[in-house]
């Protein structure tokens, strides 16, 4: 479906602040997970916003002409949340990437949407301060694609998610009034949490301007490590013991034997065809106790091998291949690629169970599967590998992925812990909150944006109105 | 105005569950915070479901018949929030007060919206595990009335507030639809957060007839203890300095001088006529060189006397003024009454300010206004003593009450940190959140609530429709 757009020319925008060329038009129609996309997923036009005004001018301007926007910015999404599905304008967000204001005294930054993650880290640090929630890919994504998906990521074991740190939000609904949400104290009852109806709507309720984020103290002590278990399942017991033992870590990741063969082919690294934990303690006192108390539990579980680094740089060359690990599965071999990836999520005490469902599945059907992911917020991500010549394997594998999903949901579990819904995953919203939770949604999703402007296609099963 | 509720006689409930009779009627028209509100409060009548399908059939049918439903439990909201402002019905949820699942290896416990706070912390407590974000009334106030407002504490400053420890609702919308919401894994990213859009709406989008709670381990030390300063002044900066040096305290409490004369007044000690912090440190490690950090701080600040609690008991002396205060406060003078309690919060950099701004007011109008709160979290409780008899005082005493929430507002806080908007605080929703914010809040309530059923009257401003 094409959109004319030519009143963009209209705007109060300038030349270099919107294209209709391919090759712009192009590169924002895909993201990390784009290749399970369907067709027509090419805006019409890209529009780079350089303030509020030019979104709400951009918002007002389209949804009076029933134009789709869908909001865009580094483009790693993993369930083409920011590919445009009915075409229409790329709100490209990336020139806003300014910091507006900063109080170090109140932990507090406020930023534009733009903005990479390790940024805001990089603008802080002199201040002793981080921002905990950053995902992995915190050195390439955006704040506002972060806000989008309610990202999370290795720390949130001990720090939480996007949203516990994100104060309030500057926002623009698609008829192009600005909202103001949330407060500079760190709590407020005032009113409905609009900062919280925002992030994580995938930028299907409102275009995010500037987010004011919570920052912390860095620890005063912080130690790597890494842990070898002879079996997966002793590696999860082990990791869901731990949690369920309060034992304070920072990162708890697993990565199973699967995957450190994939390491090692990427890396060229020599690591054993082993289970193993990832892990990160921090602490202002007691950091020695806390791992004394980790690797008790462990040694429960019969683990082989349970090593501290001793520094910075030990600790850099330990967690290498558990930061690796996405281009190892990708690239590990060329007739072979990954369905987009797993991110089920289940009650700590489930997570061997879901590890050992997984790895049962991938047997039964000779299908490779690594295995790895934030085990201490039981959240797990698998990738389905297929030779997509291969038709059969490929229904398989489809099968495959879809069961560990629907095993995550009776779990109690989520069919996504930090990727979000997008295109990917739409089939799983109303098998996760039922048909109530759904229509409430779709209620909202009217009630801020009527005409369906903002980002149609994502999050709502295919087929409803204002999809 | 009077509704025909003549319809419950209709409805599967048993003779016990409705009353239409006027002492039951009467109860059901007041709550803590009751006095300011104006007339036609009473409800017409009280029913008392047992069961979700019992909310959901009250819930249609009166929606149907236009006859508004105001959720009601424990009674101890300080903002009329329970109060039916335009009759109806009176729902209260407190037999709905079970436990429905207990999960302790997940930190989890399903209840139902009835159950009194402290009832789940003796629940869980057998398991070393408690409930962090309990406020202050937690042994009187219900978990559905908690999520009502988003509630917060003591342990607030080191724990977060109740939002923060829900991780998913069963709630039912005015129109009878139960709604299902988040997810028992501790993180998703699937879908709008309704969880978080319904927490804090003070019964306005829905009735939370179930809620899943997280709960948090035990600290392996606790200890408490109090710190005596010469002037407000130097209190309030030392708290501000703690809380900026990234203290690791539990519970950080101001006490002013003339609070502590009126808790020396009710319970007949002989505390100081000075300004105190209260204060309780959490940790599994380290706790005294938290407490050392936070001494050498206080010094900085000339503190006069900095003890520390030998055990529980004596711990539970120290603590004992500042957990009777509301009451010292409210019987402090026959002659006089306290406005409703101030509740502004602010970025804890402007604490000290705020407090001086207080102190000054109540000095230059000749007020009592005793000055006390969670001052980690930047938590101002005021509370404007006048004579009622007195209509100029009464005067002073209001315009003074709003000089100090329009300077916690100037400051980027909020009118209310924990008791939520109710009918006290409709006027300062706009000035805190914006036209767009307020506009966009209204749309919500339109979208879940379009015939306006649910608590008419409480959060929006007056003259508003749906209100």
């Amino acid at each position: 479906m094409t959109h004319d757009c030519s009143f963009l020319e209209d705007l109060p925008l300038a030349d270099d602040q919107r294209s209709f060329a391919d090759g712009q038009r192009d590169s924002h129609a895909a993201d990390w997970g784009a290749e399970q996309l369907g067709e027509g997923v090419t805006p019409d036009a890209v529009v780079w916003p350089e303030s509020t005004d030019d979104v709400s001018a951009v918002l007002a301007a389209a949804t009076e002409r029933g134009v789709p926007v869908t909001p865009y910015a580094a483009g790693t999404g993993l369930e083409g949340n920011a590919v445009p599905a009915h075409g229409g304008i790329s709100l490209d967000l990336t020139r806003m990437d300014d910091v507006r204001d900063y109080r170090p005294d109140d932990f507090q930054i406020d930023v534009g949407p733009g903005i990479i993650g390790s940024d805001v880290e990089e603008y802080v640090a002199a201040d002793g301060l981080f921002f905990p929630p950053l995902p992995s890919s915190g050195d390439i994504s955006t704040i506002g694609g972060m806000i989008a998906t309610d990202a999370s990521g290795m720390k949130t074991v001990r720090y939480g998610e996007i949203a516990d740190w994100v104060l309030g939000l500057e926002a623009v609904l698609a008829d192009g009034t600005v909202v103001q949400t949330g407060s500079r104290a760190v709590k407020t009852s005032s009113g409905y949490n609009l900062t919280e109806t925002i992030v994580g709507s995938e930028g299907t309720l409102a275009v995010v301007t500037e987010a004011t984020l919570e920052l912390a103290g860095r620890p005063q002590q912080i130690r790597g490590g890494r842990a070898i278990f002879e079996t997966l399942d002793d590696a999860t017991a082990a990791v869901s013991d731990a949690v369920r033992t309060d034992v304070d870590v920072a990162r708890i990741e697993l990565v199973d034997g699967l995957s450190a063969r994939m390491a090692n082919a990427y890396l060229g690294t020599d690591l054993p065809d082993a289970p193993m934990v990832f892990l990160e303690f921090h602490a202002n006192h007691g950091v020695e106790e806390e791992i004394d108390l980790c690797r008790t539990i462990f040694e429960e579980h019969d683990v082989a091998r349970f090593e501290m680094s001793a520094d910075d740089a030990e600790m850099d060359e330990l967690w290498r291949a558990r930061r690796e690990l996405a281009y190892a599965v990708a690239t590990y071999d060329a007739d072979l690629e990954p369905l987009h990836p797993g991110d089920v999520t289940v009650p700590i005490s489930s997570y061997p169970e879901i590890v050992r469902e997984t790895r049962r599945l991938a047997d039964e059907h000779d299908l490779l599967i690594p295995c790895f992911g934030h085990a201490g917020d039981g959240n797990l991500h698998y990738s389905v590998l297929v030779d997509r010549d291969d038709s059969d394997q490929v229904t398989r594998g489809k099968e495959i992925y879809a069961a560990i999903v629907e095993r995550a949901l009776e779990m109690g579990g989520t069919a996504t812990g930090e990727h979000g819904i997008g295109q990917g995953k739409r089939e799983y919203l109303e098998a996760e909150h039922g048909a109530g939770a759904v229509e409430a949604m779709r209620r909202i999703k009217r009630a801020l944006d009527p005409t369906g402007t903002l980002n149609p296609g994502k999050i709502f099963p295919e087929g409803g109105e204002l999809e």
